[in-house]
């Protein structure tokens, strides 16, 4: 079978992630090539060959040039921050290698459309590109889409979608990069509002056109960190602006019709990686929560007023989408597997000569989402979304 | 309409529920028979009249046997404690008014068997009588009986039952009369227990044949109460023995074959009145949590597994029982409900002249159930019920 | 004990759960005064004697300004349809009756504006006047209410609500009054978005200031009844213009600066009546929803990392709200009882000389927060709400 | 840093959970040791060929004895039928070779007698055993356990576990080895039960000293399978006698006084892994339940009757045992991490020379309680369990 070699830019949280999915994957699916981690690129040489070790790759760079240019890397796997994305996505495509770039595709519309022109352009030339939202990859949500697909809702009327964490309710919280208009691009919004709106036209199949919006920083100055260590870092006593978003909501109109409610926020208290999705169709509903990411809720409308009621569905049967490669039914998967089914996805698509989804024109429309949601929320007015 | 005359023998938890009951039936349904509050009946003429003031009863007597003389009683409604049930229950029937008799039907089998042979006596004159095991009149109760009834489940394999309070874990608790075996007869078994025996037995449409169980006393002492205030009085300094069952678990037999596993406790931390049920059967399951009342849970095995999921049906549709006559689906009914039901049954079963259920005769059953638990519980065997 | 003659206008759905509440109330209460089912009020004669009787009531009027120059009526209670509401409760309030009027206010910010200043010049002269918001007392309800009035939530960053029926998502569902501009003022957003809307306002103890919204009427056009029986009539051949709306969508922003998104629909496929509040503050949130109405979430963010968690409160303890009149721990209360928690509370304040809440200056506000909504939905811009 | 060879013998469900587990604990733990995926072996050249590239391990054999001559393995870790773990464990211990069993540790006492023995002999030469329960590994179900050894329960009252299957619920679903005796040795008693009898010791730290159970085989005969594919087979047209328990029910009595409930069943139709756990204490309580693995729900009875509830701890807190090593809080985790936790607790305990825990005589303590319950099933009395 033919090796496919993979070099990860970025080793931090994503990096962990998608190390396990690389190494995962053919342990457990067939695959039509056979994926190696063949070196992990980093800018510090010492964490970067630590890091490796770690992870189980073959060999380190610190250049992320370097990795355009071996011959053991047929797939550039970007996982790092997101001002860095466009730059690295590109030279990657041109040089031939697939790509795999993790969400939010760029910090702004302009670069993801740049972005998306390439991996066009690319495509032609039988070179391919995914942006990485992996909770499409959940099998819950996997079969939310199926259902969707196969009509059982009927026409759909709502989605209501709400990403919800609380990492940053304590005002002390230190002014971490992910809290710097900069470095992250965008809060709350970007961040994670990304996920919902990405998984809401998934599963529905639909875009959305319009959205009214209302950015917000409850907390408007933090503890500078003195120190990196970590995700946040440790509070100094100076304090610094947050310049991006802690919670953004949004009303949102699909091209069908549909009416949308979203919210991403870091101020949830007690909620820590809640994705809900709801959505409301004339022959039945379906409800999702990640906290329960093996449930999906499914209400049909065509059961009889003495039987009808949400069916808990436990999305674990070999029956139900990326299971069947698992364990029997009842034993539960986790948030990495969806990283794992994403590797699949790619393989199967890069072996069969096609462009997976979502493409990077996918990630640009998303990325046309948030901008109209930041745009509405300046104006307070609604705003289209370009098509 | 033909006017329907009750007396209420007790004022107290039970007295109320009823009174409740009697008043609200027939604003909601529409009865053939016309309930008139005539007469509350208590031994403290002050306590009574001010009872019957508040809980709407047009007079009161002092004395029960008062109550059968007269003419604009019908029904006789015993609500007093267990070891008082025979007497009065048999000599209302014996004075030709219907009975209305709360659980358990007796403190022994004995007494219930005498109860039982009178009531059959009084039916061949047309005098009815009921036990009040008002938890079948929940709807989604009612529901789960009609879908067995049905054959949804198939053949029955499993029950699980559990009744969970919590209201004595604290050792400190006073010693009321409910945890001495000369008043109460039994503790959570006879309590509690009694119920979920009787839930079993409806739903599935099937009879407890033999049973392995252990009682336990985890609290052997506790302080006599100086004054009886409330349900529980007001803790002394002195102890005395607590004499009936904490808890009661147990294992069943029923007739059709299938494994009962049952468990009444006021020590379970937490639960406040959890009436649990859950029923597999070779076509389908449910389950049901009277903590979550108007909620039934059903599994149909004949779903794809792609779809298949326990349903939480909210009973609260027209086409659930009982629920037409109140609100609009979504618009939850309470505990006291099922009081107003039985009402609704029993003025029901009157005006056709027919036995309403549950007889006396399953009251004794249910008994024999609950001695045979005791019998094991202190032989260390299997114990079989007679017929 | 003196005599509080109360006269309900109107019979239908909310005639029938106010019945039972005036009914109920004192029976599970110690009122200061003592309410007497004096009159039941409706248009046709032989409708509403029939009524009356299945309801409870001693007498009848077939015209409400009748009901109002009775000297047994010391109480307006009007349950008609809101078009009719300004009219009879201005009156009432005129003619020294104090009103309790059904919710919405009124069909118009106009019509709520004179019924607010009627109520203010009436109790001057200690006339009281309330809006019925019932869900208020619901004691879960009651609880969150206190536990952010004690603090315990610090400060509020979000509320989210959702109403969600889905009564008309057949679109053969006929065309009802409720679904008429003309009769009914508004659709969803008035019918059952005025509620969340004042629980919002209720629990966080805040204002909303300004609202983005927009309303949708997904099925344009539904048969014409041919036939006025029950709820919604029979479906006919010939077809009308919906002319209210199916659903309402908007966010918010409070007084405090905490973001609020909500959503009221007929449409939510499955969803009967789930009434879903949920609240985020910086030392705690809340979750409820109507379809498990005795559970009140809460999470503590003072609990450590290792125990901290929602708490399912199970509001049926005699320290919660309301329940110390009903049963013990555990047995649920239902959609009814807050209507005699509202006449408890409307009963003590006339009592007790002191206006009730809400108030019907409180339902004036609610009311220019949906007309800002209706508004904002048609400028497609946010809107202010005039204090 | 020293590798650890690993010799697994056995590929199949089990051979896949733990091969997963070997490779990827040292890429999110930091483990004092190397474990290196040495050698599979099966009996079929080819199969296990295959399966070694599959799951990635180094080399194969074909005879388990050929492994325990092997430089290159350290640990022996025994995914085979129970009928074979005593004589493959004793040859490894004897060979100096740390031992991982899977449960239940052997199909007999005496097998798992000889077992323990041989396994405390070891130990005397630094040579560590360990019995597969990996349930104990699960984050919430560790939490569990420190929650009841830092006392926060009190006296423990009640234990109630079930696990509930259904994959034999269809009378016509093959004949496969685990329903035949002299293979399998019991069936859903020692399979799923042997799990919960573990988790209740566990999580209580105490023992079961009686029991009184009952086995059941609903189905008596079943399709003898016409090919051995997969886990079941194909059904054909000759039957045979199913020879063990398709469900066990029984009633224990734990050393400290307390009383348990438990139940093992493949006929629990929709509940496909279900193993739900409940503990009340005097002074709190636990519930778990697999199907939602990563909860943990906790009361605690000191909390005010205002407030008290029992929370829904997520246990993917950093705070949470095994927890800080992999994701962010909300970031589940699956059926498969126990194993993973497993092979750390076990590489750790080799590494500082000491016993892992459960040890091979806990295994045999559980057989004894299996035991007893099925001595019990045939004498229709309680049963002790010798210590």
């Amino acid at each position: 079978m033919t090796t496919l070699g993979v070099g990860l830019i970025g080793y931090a949280f994503m990096g962990a992630a998608h190390s396990q999915a690389w190494r995962s994957a053919p342990r457990f699916f067939d695959l039509p090539l056979n994926p190696a981690m063949s070196v992990l690129c980093g800018r510090d040489k010492n964490a970067v060959e630590q890091a490796a070790g770690k992870l189980g790759w073959d060999s380190v760079e610190t250049d992320w040039r370097e990795v355009l240019t071996r011959d053991d890397v047929q797939i550039v796997d970007v996982c790092t921050p997101g001002d860095t994305h466009a730059e690295i996505a590109i030279a990657a495509l041109e040089a031939g290698k697939h790509v795999l770039c993790e969400k939010p595709l760029a910090n702004t519309v302009a670069e993801a459309e740049v972005m998306a022109a390439a991996a066009a352009k690319a495509s032609a030339q039988g070179v391919r590109s995914m942006v990485g939202f992996t909770y499409r990859r959940v099998p819950a949500i996997a079969l939310a889409r199926q259902l969707v697909a196969e009509g059982k809702l009927g026409t759909i009327r709502h989605v209501r979608a709400q990403y919800l964490q609380d990492w940053i309710v304590d005002p002390e919280a230190p002014l971490s990069w992910r809290l710097q208009k900069e470095r992250a691009g965008s809060g709350a919004l970007g961040d994670i509002g990304a996920h919902i709106v990405d998984l809401a036209q998934y599963i529905t199949g639909d875009r959305i056109r319009q959205v009214s919006g209302q950015l917000e920083t409850f907390v408007k100055e933090r503890p500078i960190p003195t120190e990196h260590s970590g995700l946040a870092g440790t509070a100094g006593t100076e304090r610094g602006p947050v310049t991006v978003d802690d919670a953004a909501i949004f009303l949102a109109r699909f091209g069908s019709g549909a009416l949308g409610v979203f919210e991403a926020t870091r101020f949830a208290t007690g909620r820590k990686n809640a994705i809900r999705i709801e959505i409301n169709g004339s022959e039945g509903s379906l409800a999702f929560d990640f906290e329960d990411m093996n449930l999906l809720h499914y209400y049909d409308a065509g059961d009889s007023s003495q039987l009808a009621g949400f069916r808990r569905i436990l999305a674990t049967e070999a029956e139900h989408p990326y299971v069947a490669a698992w364990w029997p039914p009842g034993h539960l998967l986790g948030y990495e597997h969806g990283f794992t089914h994403q590797v699949v996805d790619l393989v199967t698509a890069i072996a069969e000569n096609r462009d997976p989804l979502p493409s990077f024109a996918d990630g640009l429309q998303v990325q046309r989402v948030l901008a109209a949601v930041e745009e509405s929320s300046a104006t307070r007015q609604w705003q289209e979304i370009a098509l």
